[in-house]
């Protein structure tokens, strides 16, 4: 990532995010910014300056250990770096819902989270200030927080699916955040941290973690009551997503309470039941390139390359340069998802062969090339990253490459 | 800004953006990404968490005083909350550029920043968590750097002219951030900190902190060169943009040096000129409230406001429900610029008063109602917040109104 100029690091675990990774990473919020408003969550934005009171409320403030970083401010107040918003939403929700009509409520934002990491690790995939996209649940009842689970984890699906890469859920341990059910969205990538145990036969796949003891090769624990014998097979993962259905762990202590519809008796308070549910956007970048390179560098897919398509000119010729004017202007105006997706290598001081070698490294879904063959035939020779075909077409075939992107 | 439901305190200083504020400010960046663009500038993003090392270098570590916001990491390292970015993007720049091929350059992020300041006030208006816009460019000479600095100053323009409340430029000081020429951008307001002082026979406008013991109805010092008397008006406003052409104040220190074109000697290597370019994003939001509102609440320029219409159904007849969903449907699909900008205030247990009273509250820029009078006459009664009008008109007649819109 460091080599196609995509991250700097600032200090161990911090890095600066260059324009074409921040380009992906905006890409990747659209997707989440959609599907997120398909299931009527509402987005926001929560400070990263949190006050300790809370956090010592939960008891978090103790529990997180050292990872937590802590701050004082110039009157010595306690605060932390935000590393997640459960205490933060629970309260500001307490504050303003008090009735069964104000739920359900869905709200998440996108925002930077800090985690003071003893081993911070290979560039985005474990840093110490990261991005991620937090969703908070608020339900009346068990059932419908169940049934809001379930609808989040649909549109988690989506969003994995959308981005385009093979990915596994499995079922995963809550940890620090707490809660009765939760669930983890991997992508695969033999550099990944975890290692997802999976049942062919009944589709059983578990974090480790949780499989407590189980392996690589030890039978399946759900065949297994049905007296049956297989195999689990062991992956190497990312870990890019995680639900938790949090139940009151949060709303009681921090007393985020409303008046259901039907009150047992007058005055009757219940607590919110609450799911929680994140994606590491940061992460992703760094997950879909362990997961989609080469040995020339990175293929991204065109749901979340930070530009589609690179133009390479073969040369300083006038009649070169204006052809592929002509075929931008094309592109971004006439081809379904290319607006503002077009880029064109004119670094003319470089040579043709270091510009396609550097395009490749940078990973642009499609490589077009406007050189003396083109001037020739008014063929554009099309080099496909994803399936390293090669195409020669002509300006208004191009326009059937991109349908699909109209949708991503 | 609280009672509107657009904020939330979390501590002294620090505030959530709800739902409403953050699309507002969604629409600033909008406008802001596609200004920065126009001028050829990269958007990248640097992290918050900023180590000591390079602040002690240039000095700003001791200087900047108990604004900055100090902390430890695990391993007792010293690193400090973003109050602003010049250290991290002149490091950046010093280890990426090398020759003048590379120049010039124009680089900015949006993001969070941080300063602990003494008496943080007005919500919004002077936070200690607050999100800025900043611009840095990078220049080979003086004359190059100058011309840049005219080139963003214009950009300002349009983005303010582009939000659509009076503002006004004033000659400024540079303060801790140093350099040789500077401006503000303030929107007029009688709640603003600053005081601006202009001419009005010549356009002179300067802030008083850098007319040192001029005010108000003193004499212009421009005008007093001509040998002319022309007294100075005073006004309250808020700082919403800063520019600063700051010469090789960061580049030295930092060692931000490039190979000129044409050296005077083997090896030589000049320092880069630069500027710093700052928008308050987040305080925006609160100097266009400020400066946009009445008794009844805020008016929000179209251009930025969280939602541009909201249709209320004056009942919950089957009729008046269908039609509202008829004519959500045509200003979403049919009209101008309200793709994702139409709300329905159905919350039908609250009384058709209390929402009209509420919408005006949010200072929706049109208010449109579907009621009795609508089936009897087919005609939508339609508020303009702005200018307090009312029309009567047909789904037809509705799509004129927005035409403008397509443009914001």
């Amino acid at each position: 990532m460091i080599r196609a100029g995509l991250i700097r690091q600032s200090s161990s675990g911090v890095y600066s995010l260059l324009p074409f990774a921040l380009r992906s990473i905006e890409r990747i919020e659209k997707i989440i910014d959609q599907e997120m408003r398909n299931i009527g969550a509402q987005k926001l934005s929560l400070p990263i300056l949190l006050s300790a009171n809370m956090w010592k409320r939960t008891g978090r403030w103790d529990t997180t250990g050292s990872e937590l970083f802590k701050l004082k401010d110039r009157k010595t107040s306690d605060f932390c770096l935000a590393p997640t918003h459960e205490e933060e939403i629970t309260q500001l929700v307490a504050n303003d819902v008090f009735s069964y009509r104000q739920l359900p409520l869905r709200l998440y934002q996108i925002g930077r989270k800090f985690r003071d990491e003893m081993r911070p690790r290979a560039g985005l995939l474990r840093g110490r200030e990261f991005i991620m996209k937090d969703l908070y649940t608020f339900d009346t009842t068990e059932e419908a927080a169940l049934e809001t689970y379930e609808e989040v984890n649909e549109a988690y699906n989506k969003i994995f699916s959308r981005i385009g890469l093979p990915f596994v859920i499995a079922e995963a341990d809550t940890g620090n955040i707490g809660g009765t059910k939760s669930h983890e969205y991997h992508i695969l990538s033999p550099v990944g941290e975890d290692l997802i145990l999976s049942c062919m036969r009944c589709g059983y796949t578990s974090n480790e973690e949780r499989a407590r003891g189980i392996t690589d090769n030890d039978g399946c624990p759900v065949c297994y009551k049905d007296s049956i014998t297989s195999p689990l097979k062991s992956n190497r993962a990312i870990e890019v997503g995680h639900t938790f259905l949090l139940g009151t762990k949060y709303s009681d202590p921090l007393k985020a309470t409303f008046a259901p519809e039907n009150p047992l008796y007058k005055g009757e308070l219940l607590s919110i039941q609450m799911g929680c549910y994140g994606i590491g956007v940061s992460r992703m970048i760094a997950a879909i390139i362990e997961s989609s390179h080469d040995s020339k560098g990175i293929i991204w897919p065109p749901s979340v390359a930070p530009y589609r398509v690179c133009i390479i000119p073969g040369g300083d010729e006038p009649e070169i340069t204006e052809k592929t004017r002509s075929l931008y202007d094309f592109l971004t105006s006439e081809c379904d998802g290319l607006n503002d997706e077009v880029l064109i290598d004119d670094r003319m001081n470089l040579s043709f062969g270091y510009r396609m070698k550097d395009a490749e490294l940078l990973g642009y879904p499609w490589l077009m090339i406007i050189g003396k063959k083109f001037l020739e035939s008014g063929k554009i020779e099309i080099h496909n990253r994803h399936n390293n075909q090669r195409n020669h077409l002509e300006f208004n075939e191009i326009k059937n490459l991109f349908i699909e992107c109209k949708q991503i």
